[in-house]
């Protein structure tokens, strides 16, 4: 995960910028602002909504070419003032009035979105409240610790959670490390503090809080700020002039500094919203989980943020098994952690989260990628930063297009953005519901990295469950210039070049004469001189006769006699390169819980009858084995079905309780199960043995041999045949299942 | 992993024991006190072969019988104040005498042991050096953060040690949680102090160290007190007296509390081993990490010292999930952490390691296991309490026998002890070097409990790698108590049965008239009252015609008209009972470490040329894809073969370098790749086409058609088909491979 977009070395001026700014840019997996920012927008949506009953019903007969109507002079507004901003900017106008040029494009973006939110139809068919029920009643995942009263931001994995995360895991492991001869690592999470000040995150990786004076309850303040200005906006008694400011401040909120989240405290009077009690000025927090290595307190650490430094540490021994080739791609999946000031919305913000992350390092001159003609007529909808500027909607185009338009920045950035799509469709993300969205600041910014955020459509709004980013060479160069270690790659050039050397010869007689036990160090330090010095040295040495040098805090006095400057030209057949990076970064936990909420369904005509719809790769058990009596006659083949489907590898789970089948059946969708085998009187009284088996989703049903069934289920769970080819190849089954919730 | 074997609530005065008392009764996984005696022994048995070369020779043409002769008088020795224990303690003698026995008896163990370990044959074949190298070089692993110093006890894994760690907990998962239809669950790292509190790892998890009073340098007081030691007994110039005394405190080490340790230090002078400054008296030193969940440093958490806390703490969750049913097992596989005082020996003792935890919930009652005899006879070495004690040497068994005879508590735990064998057998420990060591205390103790070591013989010596224990309901009771939650299981009663109940019916009128708004909760507490409080309420109202109650500290008094006692019967159908279970808790990194050392080898005749023998499941690559020539036509050959290999699932590595196919081989032997495929000038030229494949442990080769390779090596991966069957086959290569290493 990155910390920021596009910190490049060069562009160090970007850092002097506030930590909420700093923020804004960041690449979330796990609750940046920008998160924030969006669930700002759905709340304010649903105030909206619950506010204003007759627009709802408006939404549902309004088509799609009246919302275009509405919206039309909002999208004309932002690209009026997008054409404004980059025109300031071409003609180099000052600095304030470009940034207020910018706060007003800002504000009327927002406005764009929020009526386009309050437009679109709502997603009836999800129910959240539903969802959390079963999820909760089949301990799919759990609030942690609930026996001790619980603690927010910390959530178990049961049996089902567990199961699915883990296809999903190994789904990503064979569809990015396997599939692209990556290399995968797997670093400690205990991580010394030096190595997090180098990264950055020491500084920078914080929010703003604020503190109940009596009780020392904690807030996050632009939550607390925005809950406080939507309650003012709410109430008929507060004073239009206050409102006024709400909704100046509304769409300004991330980019409030210290300073200014201070003055809007104070000018909108905000108290906790627990008791009442004043509250503290805002302050930074740092994010990152701290201790203590070893027992002598001496080795403060932290509990790593992001799995992306321990790649990068391991850049040298990764290039080194990599024979010392470009590229490469490095992987790791872990969790990483984040002291959340106040954690809410379940899997989408948590303190301790499942990433996976890779880093593939590139000649930065070269960022084409020989497979990306793959994936370059993969058509996926994309929300660049031209079209968030300029008021347009997002849009569907191909990877291929997109880069021959330079919308994104290289092939290699787009491979990866297509195998990101591949993979979330292949684990459950619906297509409609995901998108690339591009950060804003690549389309304002004078450098050559690029970022895209894959985003899913969840009740939560769009929340990013992926980022891809071209971080160029920023990580490696703050580790390197921390360490003074040269973390480089050596690239053949395509000719051998002469190059000038100079270079100190130390006159070894004459220094050890001079300087005893001291020249061991003082003709080290000598040799160890770049040209720029040596030019220097010899200068002094010839102007005064004398110089000094300070090695390991101690001056010697160096004369002409004690070395010769040696210039001689040198055949150069490799130039030394810091290589650029391409960077996805994906937060397991969002992306799981995104799968969850696109594949979650209630049956036609039952709503009580709830279940998940998921890809049978990702389902946490491939079948049922149901056997319809609890007759000692039925044990036998139970058996026979258990093991032979252990020996295939493919998980189940036997469910002989005394419900009914259509109850079992329900119980068996409720966890995803796809295939459903049941055991019936005809199996055990007939020759040869049949079983039925059941598709979950089309609650369709066969009749085939017993010993048909591992393979069977084998192929249809690895997708190597379809529900379709197993209805045409064996006789249906026509089922006395309750269609009605008997549960 | 457990912390106390056998703390059972009932044995509540063992907790009064001194604490090294208590931790030598641990369970390690990683690193207690036990472990450390291990390697205790082994480095004085270092010293003695280093310091008595003449043994050494001797051992080389010593007999069996010989050594037996030499062990004889020791062993009885042992037998003998075994013999005097147990008769003391049959007869109820002082504990004073009793403990003194015990420390006479440790004593002429140890002395026993170390004996045995000199008189061995050494372990000429392996060679620590040379595989550490290899270890580093091809970064199966390394230590982590060495680009910042580096930090003692923290490991990365590079793509050799990731995957095949990865093989290893899916082999696991695949054994243990499919096969046994366990549940998975996933919890979080951090875990609030409470919890731990509870759990007796706040006040039991520590070690005793002792800080160089200068630099604040910080030992472990037990390792420096025994390198001390060792010092003092190798020195010449030490007086007999003083080396008298370490011989007699050596032994003894793991029983010293804070007081003995003290003391000791100050008789012997034990100095800082760095600089010779004085130290810091032993003090306690918690080994957990500890930091703060959320902003306001309300919450102090500790990352978890082992994953089985998260099982206990979600019991009621997963019963419900098994549909109240017992027997279930619950497993985790997970992230530990202890903060280790002065960690050393690499992966055996870290500061951040991966667990495997299996508890399997059961009937106190009956600890029987319907699979038990598919283990039963299976040839295990055991290591009973009682050998210990005689002073016998391990013995092979079958399970079943000492299940039989008592040995092994109960059917359940000689099953789990079965299945642990079958595992580590499988991902490549040498049954020869791995054994049960029973906990001595179990011999010793007056409960029911048992626990049992899988310790794999390294060249650190026998380390524990698995524990196996009945920890019966400790604790579950544990938490029940401190959250005062019942965590039970309604087991169905044989026959229903009557049972008497004491009610108080409230006179609600009554109680709401006098008691007005104060009505409620009076009423519910005498609701809540239990039997002998009912009596008791009932006399004071008969004797005294008023009894005052405190209801959340306030008095009320109680009138005998406003409360009936009802008395009648009810009958039952069930008993609640609190489960016993069942613990085997693996140290991955251990397991992991001994598979290494058990299967590191070199090539006959070119001790330069070393491999690892790993199995085919365990290794990282299933095999290579060598082009024996870097020329065009050979590419699309290989590109079909990596593809195919990628469609079958196939991890595999192409190393199309220049160096000579001997030497490639090497590489791949190194990395432990079991098959090689070769591209040679007939796969180009000729059709069909054919390859050559390698085996790498006898480096035989057979040709085969290209098309052939995928299903073959996926074959032999699995298991499915051996080498010799492939032999069969197809034709034998005659290869050209360099025997002697250039690499």
């Amino acid at each position: 995960m990155q910390l920021f977009t596009k910190l490049l070395p060069s562009a160090s001026y970007l850092v002097a910028r506030s930590i909420i700014t700093t923020q804004s840019r960041r690449l979330l997996v796990h609750g940046t602002p920008r998160q924030a920012k969006q669930q700002r927008v759905i709340t304010q949506t649903k105030v909206a909504t619950v506010s204003t009953p007759d627009q709802l019903v408006q939404n549902e007969t309004m088509s799609s070419a009246d919302v275009e109507t509405i919206l039309a002079p909002l999208r004309q507004a932002v690209k009026d003032q997008g054409d404004l901003v980059r025109k300031l900017k071409e003609a180099k106008s000052p600095k304030l009035e470009v940034d207020e040029a910018v706060k007003e494009l800002k504000k009327r973006k927002k406005t764009l979105e929020e009526k386009e939110k309050s437009l679109a139809p709502p997603d009836e068919a999800f129910n959240r409240a539903k969802m959390e029920d079963l999820l909760k009643r089949r301990f799919v995942y759990d609030q942690a610790f609930s026996l001790y009263g619980g603690v927010a931001g910390l959530f178990d994995f049961g049996p089902i959670g567990c199961m699915m995360k883990n296809n999903i895991t190994d789904m990503w492991r064979s569809h990015f490390i396997l599939e692209e001869s990556m290399l995968e690592v797997d670093c400690t999470m205990l991580t010394p503090a030096n190595v997090l000040k180098a990264s950055g995150h020491v500084d920078k990786f914080a929010d703003h809080m604020v503190k109940d004076l009596k009780t020392g309850e904690c807030f996050r303040a632009d939550h607390l700020l925005q809950a406080h200005m939507e309650k003012l906006l709410a109430d008929k008694k507060t004073p239009e002039e206050t409102k006024a400011k709400c909704r100046e401040y509304m769409p300004r909120l991330d980019d409030f500094n210290k300073q200014q989240l201070t003055e809007k405290f104070q000018e909108l009077g905000v108290k906790s919203p627990t008791n009442n009690n004043d509250l503290s000025e805002p302050m930074e927090f740092n994010l990152m989980f701290q201790t203590n290595i070893g027992p002598a307190g001496l080795l403060p650490g932290f509990l790593r943020p992001e799995t992306a430094q321990g790649i990068f540490l391991n850049f040298k021994r990764l290039l080194e098994f990599n024979q010392n080739k470009l590229p490469f791609a490095a992987a790791q999946i872990g969790v990483s952690f984040r002291n959340e000031i106040s954690p809410r919305s379940g899997l989408i913000r948590c303190r301790e989260f499942p990433m996976a992350e890779i880093e593939h390092f590139l000649d930065p001159e070269d960022k084409d990628h020989p497979k990306f003609s793959s994936v370059a007529d993969l058509k996926v909808t994309l929300y660049s930063g031209k079209m968030q500027v300029s008021g347009q909607s997002p849009a569907v185009t191909t990877l291929g297009e997109a880069v021959k338009q330079g919308t994104i920045a290289n092939e290699s950035l787009g491979y990866f953005m297509g195998r990101i799509f591949l993979f979330m469709v292949k684990v459950g993300i619906h297509p409609d519901k995901l998108r690339f969205r591009q950060h804003m600041e690549n389309e304002m910014a004078h450098y050559a990295c690029d970022c895209w955020d894959a985003e899913c459509k969840t009740s939560y709004g769009w929340v990013e469950c992926v980022g891809c980013a071209d971080r160029s060479c920023f990580d490696l160069c703050q580790h390197s210039v921390a360490t003074k270690t040269a973390l480089c790659y050596s690239k053949p050039l395509p000719e051998p070049i002469m190059v000038d050397v100079t270079e100190i010869e130390p006159q070894k007689s004459v220094l050890g004469k001079t300087l005893k036990k001291d020249a061991k160090p003082v003709t080290e330090h000598l040799q160890s001189l770049g040209e720029e010095d040596i030019l220097q040295l010899e200068k002094v040495l010839q102007d005064k006769g004398e110089a000094v040098v300070s090695v390991k805090g101690k001056d010697f006095s160096i004369k002409p006699d004690m070395i010769k400057v040696k210039r001689y030209q040198k055949k150069k057949f490799v130039e030394e390169i810091t290589p650029g990076v391409i960077e996805p970064s994906f937060g397991i936990g969002r992306v799981m819980y995104a799968v969850l909420e696109h594949n979650f369904r209630m049956r036609e005509g039952d709503e009580q009858r709830t279940f998940f719809s998921l890809p049978a790769m990702v389902a946490p058990y491939k079948c049922s084995v149901l056997p319809l009596s609890g007759n000692e006659e039925f044990v036998p083949f139970v058996k026979q079905l258990s093991d032979s489907l252990t020996r295939a590898d493919m998980s189940h789970k036997v469910d002989d309780s005394s419900g009914s089948i259509g109850r079992r059946y329900a119980r068996t969708d409720e966890i995803a199960i796809p295939f459903g085998i049941t055991v019936d009187f005809d199996t055990v009284n007939k020759e040869p043995s049949t079983v039925t088996l059941r598709e979950r989703d089309s609650m369709g049903q066969v009749r085939l041999p017993i010993d048909d069934v591992p393979q069977v289920v084998s192929d249809l769970s690895a997708g190597r045949i379809s529900w379709a080819d197993v209805e045409n190849k064996y006789p249906k089954f026509q089922a006395q299942e309750t269609s009605r919730s008997d549960v």
